[in-house]
């Protein structure tokens, strides 16, 4: 499914054609963040026309509300949603554990699994949240109404088979920055255990014929924190099971160089004729950062959620990014970037924008959020031309990026 | 700028073309409802691709934010918002003035300046919002920031002149279903007093080159209440001032029957050269009532609020409408309306919009807001052919409308 077109000379970094069931994708390439079967903010069917490539879904998401049943009666998530391109969902370990959990029962990045307990103990998050770990899976209470769940590696694999992603992704337990060595490597050991499990009970489902989508590859996760003989040991134990391709997962440390560290630790063990995917980072300088050490693909909701805040994408801006809310631009008649050709730019000013953003104007969101997906897709296709022509480190120095 | 094409043999409904420095609309049209410059959770863009001919904003609400310098310095409001076609402008009256300050203060239709109190008199409403109404014009205190203002009918003049649409009302004061007979006959020949300034000041500012429109039209504004002699004698009074056309505002009564009754006391008194709009109205059986009594061009946020809260048009359907987050709808993979050739129902199913709709995805509003919008525009269209051939009661009985 994956072929390598162009391996720089000087780096990890490449060039590549990953193939779907629903079209190719170009790599390095930004995969939109669609957790609930949509782009916030934007219709399905104008993400071709901004260049976007591929979208992730959430399993958990999508498991609590419609309910994968629900997808797969709609034909799965691409009848469902109307967007016919390459698809990912992750399987929603990061939202059930530590850092996703915490966040979302706003407990902030502390694990709501204690780190170092032993399983099977009930763990509480806040007071909210529930989370029971144990080897066979975990247990826990919907966010939307309290009833109760429990992923195991199995029960995840029928839920993505269900929705019909391109791309499906195991369960994990996904550890915090917060987590000390030996939990981490407990939790990384147990990630082990259930990606053998997944991957067993993705072959078992993959010849029933009410799945929308027969032909689904499955991505291993490395995890091990920011620990380095764990993620080396774990892209080693991951890359021979004979994933498709794979994620790396987890906390990639406290720093933009620990994150550079893991990814020196975790591509070099990983089979080079499968794609890599980045879980969660999306700033501009990180693109550079992670494509240099291999990673084919990424996902972020950052860009999507800072347009909605105000903040769009302008080269050469500081951080190349403007807040639109910031007074200077009240009576700017300019387009956000006078030389982007999204439909934002191509139709609206400056002022007309801030002035939709500060009234909370619903479509003040689509306008911002299609600009700054059309940026990233652009960046990636000059990432893509850099690396293809040996001239990534060129690339950056043109955006200001300090190579990590 | 108003030609009548045709004339119902046996009522006051007729077509009429409605030329504006930004185009023509064909009467009976609907009006899109873009309060502060959008029409919610929709872009300018698209407006055309549905149909829409023509869209309102509120002067109040743009001279509160962003301020009418700024959508001046931006070249009025069609440069601002993109919208090119023709566009009207509500002075805000009903905003400033009892139903419209009441509502946003949240005291509900109570009206906040006290019937038959005297001028001059500080009034309160909900303890928030403080209106001060005096011969001059109206003090009130901005529901942003608390700032003092002042409405006269010739800073409203001024406004909309900055502003730029093609065609403006001038400040009427709004009463409300509660007022009695006395305030409302003072209100009435108040807003008459402020019809006569607001006029001379539209004149004076004509010649104004900083202006962005300089071709805009001036309607007058029938008040009255749901009092006979009180409607015959504005609209007569108003009628005889010269303005390009009309708008019928301020209280309809307490029912359906009332209003049929303002409209058939109302229009008869106006001259029958120029086009008439009514403020404010929407419902299907509404719009058939309106245009038999003579109604061109009516505007109504109803349709594009109910679309947010879920409810949306469907010919055939109880009242024509159907709550898409009802349950029976979760697994359906039909569009709203397998026969509308909107955006939306081309490419998505009930179930996709109960899924946007139930997670408050962004996307959702957009999508359904389209849905009603496209609805509406070719229900007017059916409307304007059937009063062309004199079957509107065919087509009201089609629509399963009584008349009333």
């Amino acid at each position: 499914m994956f072929r390598e077109l162009h391996r720089s000379s000087h780096s990890f970094a490449r060039t590549g054609e990953l193939t779907t069931p629903h079209g190719v994708v170009y790599t390095p390439a930004f995969v939109g963040v669609a957790t609930r079967a949509s782009i916030k903010a934007v219709e399905p069917e104008i993400l071709t026309g901004l260049g976007i490539e591929m979208v992730i879904s959430n399993a958990y998401h999508l498991h609590l509300r419609p309910g994968e049943d629900v997808v797969a009666q709609l034909g799965g998530l691409h009848a469902f949603s109307g967007w016919r391109g390459p698809t990912m969902t992750d399987s929603g370990g990061f939202q059930v554990f530590s850092l996703g959990a915490g966040k979302e029962h706003g407990v902030g990045k502390v694990a709501s699994v204690f780190p170092g307990s032993a399983p099977e103990v009930p763990r509480r998050s806040g007071g909210r949240g529930l989370v029971r770990l144990s080897e066979e899976g975990a247990a826990f209470r919907s966010i939307l109404d309290g009833s109760s769940h429990l992923f195991t590696p199995e029960s995840v694999m029928t839920i993505e088979r269900k929705l019909g992603a391109d791309i499906i992704l195991p369960l994990d337990e996904c550890t915090s920055p917060l987590h000390d060595y030996a939990y981490t490597r407990d939790a990384m050991e147990r990630t082990h255990r259930w990606a053998r499990r997944a991957t067993a009970a993705f072959r078992l489902l993959a010849d029933d014929p009410t799945f929308p989508n027969p032909s689904q590859a499955l991505f291993g996760i490395v995890q091990g924190g920011a620990y380095e003989d764990l993620r080396r040991e774990s892209a080693r134990v991951i890359g021979e099971m004979g994933f498709d391709g794979f994620a790396v997962g987890g906390s990639l440390g406290r720093s933009k160089d620990d994150m550079a560290h893991v990814l020196d630790w975790t591509v070099p063990q990983l089979p080079t004729n499968r794609p890599r995917h980045l879980l969660g980072i999306g700033e501009i300088e990180d693109i550079f950062a992670c494509v240099e050490r291999g990673i084919d693909t990424f996902d972020c909701a950052a860009p999507t959620r800072m347009a909605r805040n105000g903040t769009v994408f302008l080269k050469g801006a500081p951080r190349h990014r403007i807040n639109l809310r910031n007074a200077t631009f009240r009576t700017d008649d300019r387009p956000i970037d006078p030389t982007c050709d999204c439909p934002t730019c191509r139709s609206h000013s400056r002022g007309y924008l801030q002035h939709l953003c500060r009234s909370g104007e619903l479509s003040y969101y689509r306008l911002a959020t299609i600009h700054n997906l059309r940026f990233l897709v652009k960046l990636l296709d000059d990432v893509r031309a850099a690396v293809a022509s040996e001239r990534l480190p060129n690339l950056a120095r043109e955006w200001d990026v300090t190579p990590a």
